[in-house]
């Protein structure tokens, strides 16, 4: 009783806040600041903009991100970071390293973060692709990234977004570029800021859950462990990836969540483990395409999947305030 | 040492929202909608538009409602209510009505709500200003009485304020007209709604606290009463009014604290009862002047009193979405 009552109430926060229909609103053309505060940002509510929004910026008109060659002429010397995992899923949760006792659960795991020429990145992120590569490479890193590692592209993209600049009276706090491929994914995660997310090419697959659904999530305390290159002492080749617990044994609170379980044998367990998720009302799903842009209010918790251009790349920026 | 902590974060909630000066944010001109919405209402942050705001209103440009007799003419006829108190505090704590038993503490009174002829409410009104009249009247009735009661005054003031139109997407929910003397007082409480607040002629003095300040009011549970006039049975005259305990028993939460006690001895115990509200930082306190506009956001805690005009009233609009 008391549990339907419970359930009634989120369904009723829900539809109050967003509606029923469980879509992503679509604009045809940039909002004003004015109502992008209003109807948007004030009212915490994810919305997609066209291709409109972007028609202007180089790197779309010209589509000038698709084109390798492009890139490593432009950012030809530079060093940027790349991160490495096994599967293409950092910050996620996977089974703890085989210890000697035969240890069981799951453990909280970020990638292997790595510094290398642009463009030994950029064919690191296209060969990884691979379902049969052991690795699996992406060019992200966030504090700004793109006004640091990829200030060359500036002249591509606008420095800022001029209505949401206004709207929210401040210019981005950071600027971020992300370059993978079709297996790297992002486990459902929540940030702090506002964020205006443009796919340059390729295309992006959002789960989005607002901030009044973070039980349905299951955020529980999870050890935190990182994976390291295994470097053969002969070579500078990159070898396996090996995960090992950090030290001091550090805790950190994650999401339970997998909505892409990958057998049905996990996904019996999943739906078990995590009725609210499973059972309740979908999330709201949405693919960004091209050119287009998400707003992506703070606190909303997202999963994050790709797919790749015809050159094997997804390249997105951000803008977060 | 834990108390010490609490208070240092209820200061740097404050500071953080609001900064150190106390003061309310004065305005010289209107705000566009967009920074009316960015900088007040999703902050949450109350400020005072000058003059020029309403300076196109006939009921300011000309004062109109200065001139009883203006007022008399145009509403000849009408019916309004009007609230009568002892004292000029309506929803308001007051010791409970003397029973055989003795009893003692408070109890939440609402007034006695009366209908008449408007020109007889406006005399009542500048009449029941003086200190030994035994009631006070105020002519307030909210649930948009300005759109019902009042509507023959329409044209001297504007249907809404447009800038809050566009930034909120809607129209008033509710227009109410206010007409006092200077013993009304309305004691410390919240709104759910936004709130423009016009002083037409004579002054009003706001007490503000935020909504994350309310544990310094000491809201609590209060039996309500209300006043009942006793109208002597060979007259129409209005007699004394009397204090009655709602049957059955009805709860109200409401605000504890005075913050203008009547005597040193009431300062001495309100002191040592509510010393969140006495000893932290004071309330944002503002004066609002004929013309001059308050934006009072939602759930912001606030204690009103007036300073009448030369003709002994205040009067005073308000618009609530």
């Amino acid at each position: 009783m008391e549990k339907r009552r419970l359930r009634d109430l989120w369904r009723e926060a829900r539809e109050l806040s967003f509606g029923t229909s469980g879509e992503v609103e679509r604009l045809e053309s940039p909002p004003t600041p004015l109502r992008f505060l209003r109807d948007y940002v004030a009212a915490n509510k994810p919305c997609v903009i066209s291709r409109a929004a972007t028609l202007h910026w180089p790197a779309i008109a010209r589509s000038l991100w698709s084109d390798d060659a492009y890139l490593c002429r432009v950012l030809n010397g530079r060093s940027v970071s790349v991160h490495l995992t096994p599967h293409g899923r950092a910050d996620s949760l996977v089974p703890l390293p085989s210890a000697p006792g035969g240890g069981r659960g799951l453990c909280f795991a970020t990638a292997c973060s790595r510094n290398m020429e642009f463009s030994e990145a950029l064919h690191l992120i296209a060969a990884t692709g691979s379902p049969s590569s052991p690795v699996v490479a992406y060019a992200q890193q966030q504090h700004d990234c793109f006004r640091a590692e990829y200030s060359a592209l500036a002249a591509d993209v606008e420095p800022h977004i001029p209505w949401a600049t206004e709207a929210l009276a401040c210019l981005p706090e950071a600027v971020n570029l992300w370059i993978g491929n079709g297996r790297s994914e992002t486990s459902f995660h929540k940030d702090h800021y506002e964020n205006l997310y443009v796919v340059v090419t390729g295309k992006k697959h959002f789960l989005l859950l607002p901030p009044t659904e973070a039980h349905r999530l299951y955020v529980r305390s999870y050890p935190a462990a990182q994976y390291v290159a295994r470097t053969s002492s002969s070579s500078e080749e990159m070898g396996e990836l090996k995960l090992e617990m950090l030290e001091p044994e550090t805790l950190v609170p994650w999401c339970s969540v997998d909505p892409y379980p990958r057998s049905p044998e996990a996904m019996a367990e999943h739906r078990s483990s995590f009725p609210l998720y499973f059972e309740g009302p979908r999330p709201f799903e949405c693919t960004v395409e091209a050119g287009e842009m998400l707003y992506l209010p703070s606190m909303w918790f997202h999963h994050v999947r790709q797919t790749p251009d015809c050159n094997g790349k997804t390249i997105a920026i951000n803008y977060c305030k």
